[in-house]
């Protein structure tokens, strides 16, 4: 009997329309990485477990797909582990492989292994799928594609400036104002971890921090309580919650705050700096906010962290974000690279523009003209003709059986195509064609020449 | 301690300049396509199992890779397999998702899971990567990508000569001249086995007759002995090795031997048809060619066969091939569906294209200029200029760090910019740039406006 046929959940089927589309964002974000200097490389979709395992905690580990060896994979499987039904530790004996879990861990390792080949500091991106076993929900895949841009090799602030330019001109390019860049500094994180005495509870402290945007103050606060952060130092916290206005009046209060911490005062002078130089140099489309409240991945990133949030008409998480790491190669035995990037939701960005009406009209690239088809010599006759139409770039088809005509034309009605072309023994005679448009239902007599002058 | 990093054997990093080719391999292909009418589709990675699970025959199923279930997976594994220690049959009952072996078995699955919102026939194009356990050898990986182009839902002769004119526009649009087009047709295969009475032989005596190129007449017949097929029929046989000349001429050749054959007589007529079509619109960069010994996969098509050979003056394996199968979706459930398709084999095309020194040099799209970085005053006047030449999308970076010339110059030198901007003080105060010709050394003074001049 035959199967019927499903995909995996979490995963998608695209069609032509959502292909074209997404290719639209692709190529946006493509052309500005160019012209920013970055360049492309990929990396294979799987990688060797022992890249992947270990490198974005237990649940990370839990949630990369793994790939069972081929064979006999039971030969080489760990005896203890299969008999005690321990699927977690048999694991590593069946399976070698993993599906890349993001890019930033491939990126690190093509860093180290092709060192010798790359000159530093390297610009690069990357735009390719990756893979998460998470449980799928709206707007959660199996399956989705990051586009990555990161620079190793260099602690130069010029970065962190240049990341905010090119977040502005892909949202510039893709039409959508109103994006707002929200920036922070992991040293300004630690500065108030130290200014409150709370240092030990760094990662606590800012993952309740950055809540504020969901459960408000008070539910910061009570968090905090929760985690043990003493009243005293809620109090002295206070500030951080007042802090109003534009960017440079946010670092004036932010000055006041981290007095006591030079940790702090650098990562003023760093947002500082940032903000100076978009001064000087406007955006576009976006708006260049500070947010210390922003963590993000805290864990990882040392300096700048990004956070790129949807204009505010629309209900939406963050479609952005990305950050400086001052150990990004550590892990495979190349010290002190730095490194900064910053990540699009290709998804997310999706849904922005849809819901928006952004997407170009001539985004699908459909078929400009459908030939009739009357039979074999008349099917010759318009071969001839679409060869040159293609030639001439424009978009033809032929039809390819002479089917009843109504059936044809309701094919290209339904496939929304503009134009179709009528061409029986008489247009044959007189080397022409009769021209129909499929909207207003006008007709006109041409040669090729005129047909190729309405349809380019 | 450090992992020394390295990728899964039979898989590729792509380094920047490797990428860039093999996207303008993709990119020309792809503007073919869709200039044909094509429509993109995507489909997952991974499908479930049943849907890839005896597509391929036992050696195919063997080199599916399977994705180990997520979590508990031993939870669910089938006891008697796991006492048994019996791999192959534990698999199903530990791995529900497999990845992609080939892009046509998840377009059949398309097809029908979605036959209600596609218009009939369906002309798709689909460029992703699959992934085989084979052994890896020379041109030979466990991930690569495939570019397919199929329709289906008619049984349009016209198609097939479209298809002789879509790869003969890719090959024209990669500047590859020489490329030789050859077809067969099923059914002048089966009529073969027919007039030589071995209509029960027919897989074996063609997949002898396929060799010819490889052993020789004698091998094959040799083979062909082996195989149980009489001396009486190899005698019958024998003009099929004495067809010669042009396209046309075979085919007079080929109605003698195949005059007792119905199916035979049919085959002739098809291919007869495609050689007159193309006779009226002559091909730009190939040569169409009959050629009777080439079976590919015969299982699978019924009707067209086709494969492509790179120029002679290069030594290659086909480039490509494919051919018509009258039932593509049956195994889904929804019968007489007649598809043809082609496929392009992006990475021998990309072995030829580099052997012949084919690929534009412009297709690196390399920084084209480099503004030498002299500390945070200076840095800032660069970018500012960098800036305004994106926007005239010229490719311009600042050496994010002030450091010595020579590093700086040396990295430009490396990474072949082919222009550096020198900007101090006194650039600074007449408003002026000295822009310089890494390669003559030559330099010149400009204002911003003579910098994008001679840039772009």
């Amino acid at each position: 009997m035959a199967q019927k046929p499903s995909i995996p959940k979490g995963t998608r089927d695209f069609s032509p329309e959502e292909v074209a589309k997404r290719n639209y964002i692709f190529n946006t974000i493509q052309t500005e990485f160019k012209r920013f200097g970055f360049q492309p490389i990929e990396t294979p979709s799987f990688e060797n477990s022992s890249t992947l395992m270990g490198k974005y905690g237990d649940e990370g580990d839990r949630l990369i797909f793994k790939i069972l060896n081929s064979g006999d994979f039971l030969r080489k499987a760990d005896e203890k582990s299969l008999s005690e039904k321990d699927s977690l530790s048999l694991t590593s004996s069946i399976s070698e492989k993993a599906l890349r879990y993001d890019l930033t861990v491939p990126f690190a390792r093509y860093v180290v292994q092709h060192q010798n080949e790359i000159e530093f500091p390297f610009k690069r991106y990357q735009i390719q799928p990756v893979w998460r076993a998470d449980r799928p929900q709206k707007g959660r895949f199996r399956e989705f594609f990051q586009c990555d841009a990161d620079v190793v090799g260099s602690k130069s602030l010029w970065q962190e400036v240049e990341f905010v330019q090119l977040y502005d001109s892909v949202f510039n390019k893709l039409g959508l104002d109103g994006v707002s860049i929200k920036i922070n500094n992991r040293k300004v994180l630690s500065g108030f971890a130290e200014v409150i005495g709370e240092q030990d509870k760094l990662i606590d402290f800012t993952v309740a921090l950055d809540k504020l945007d969901k459960i408000g103050e008070e539910g910061v606060k009570k968090e905090m309580r929760e985690k043990g952060i003493s009243e005293e130092a809620l109090n002295k916290i206070q500030p951080i919650f007042n802090l109003k206005g534009s960017f440079a009046e946010k670092i004036e209060g932010l000055k006041g705050i981290l007095e006591g911490s030079e940790n702090g005062q650098k990562g003023i002078e760093e947002l500082q700096f940032i903000q100076k130089a978009i001064e000087e140099m406007p955006l576009s489309a976006a708006r260049l906010d500070l947010d210390v409240t922003l963590a993000r991945g805290l864990n990882y990133y040392t300096g700048a962290i990004y956070e790129v949030a949807a204009p505010e008409n629309v209900k939406m998480g963050s479609i952005g974000g990305g950050g400086r790491y001052d150990d990004l190669t550590g892990i495979f035995g190349l010290k002190d690279m730095s490194g900064i990037g910053i990540s699009f939701g290709l998804d997310r960005i999706y849904l922005v523009l849809e819901e928006l009406g952004l997407f170009p009209e001539t985004v699908t690239e459909n078929t400009k003209v459908l030939f009739i088809n009357f039979g074999e010599k008349e099917a010759l006759y318009a071969m001839k003709a679409v060869r040159e139409l293609r030639a001439k770039n424009v978009i033809a088809e032929l039809y390819p059986d002479s089917a009843k005509m109504g059936k044809q034309m309701k094919y290209a009605d339904k496939r929304q195509i503009p134009y179709t072309v009528l061409a029986g023994e008489e247009e044959m005679d007189q080397q022409k064609f009769t021209l129909k448009n499929m909207k207003s239902g006008e007709q006109s007599s041409l040669d090729i020449s005129g047909l190729a002058e309405i349809l380019k």
